[in-house]
């Protein structure tokens, strides 16, 4: 798909079919992630990817609103390995969400972005449910899988967010 | 471009010709930048274009990597504005950034992401010389323009920093 058309047609899907993921569409939309530029050229980030039943139900006791993972087939949980991270750590790990997100609509697919790091509520429960080590922080969690609602493009341009020179 | 071309040809620029940015370029990144979602959909980012002497040399006398400003054409400032925004700003700046990054690479133009949020200097150095209101925090800087050197793909891909199902 042209660029373009995937930058301005990428929407947030919350209804997905119970569809498995193929995986070599995870493995592009992973190469995506690690395409993405990071502070000092680190590439901290780190990915857990979640197709078991088992492992989505771990998502949804930490995370309020992933309940489209009882139908859509996978999530990525986007992570910092802040020993290996400049302060900028939820930059760039959202950078590389960002461009999964693309990689996805590129490839047929629906995708939403679940905030989890700063919200220390839910960045504790998904550190408990998957046990992670003290220096890896879940800053973002990807549901990937098919769409089960369509959505056209939405233009959020708004010409007075751009200030000319000086605020 | 073909979507994966771009995303996964895109490369950080620091040199560039002296050579001006054409407005519809701009105007078609800028329109990238509010493509990409932000935490509750509440697009909190905002954008300051630089493109003279005067405002290129102010954002070199606070961000001490930013020298390529005396040749490249133009800096686009991505600031939150903390009242619009959740704690998620960081993120919803830095997917915008991913996105300008993506259309320049798509237009045929080079950029590099110079980073001043949570770096404290430089983001009250920013703030002063731009006079930004309390409310405004300057996350990061987007250089553009025509490249002056020529890179390569690089294939990031770690496939150590994927771990299935569990840590």
């Amino acid at each position: 798909m042209e660029t373009r058309e995937t930058i301005f047609g990428r929407r947030s899907i919350r209804k997905y079919k119970n569809q498995t993921l193929e995986a070599e569409k995870l493995a592009l939309i992973l190469k995506a992630a690690m395409s993405a530029p990071t502070a000092r050229n680190m590439q901290g980030w780190r990915f857990i990817t979640v197709q078991t039943q088992e492992g989505k139900q771990k998502i949804m006791n930490a995370h309020p609103y992933s309940m489209m993972l009882q139908t859509a087939p996978c999530a990525v949980i986007v992570c910092a390995d802040t020993q290996e991270s400049t302060p900028f750590f939820q930059q760039d790990c959202a950078a590389a969400i960002q461009n999964m997100l693309l990689a996805a609509k590129d490839l047929g697919l629906g995708s939403v972005w679940l905030g989890v790091y700063p919200n220390k509520e839910r960045a504790d429960g998904i550190a408990k449910e998957f046990s992670l080590p003290e220096n890896i922080v879940p800053v973002g969690i990807v549901v990937l899988g098919y769409g089960d609602e369509e959505k056209g493009k939405e233009d959020r341009f708004d010409p007075a967010k751009v200030h000319a020179e000086s605020w």
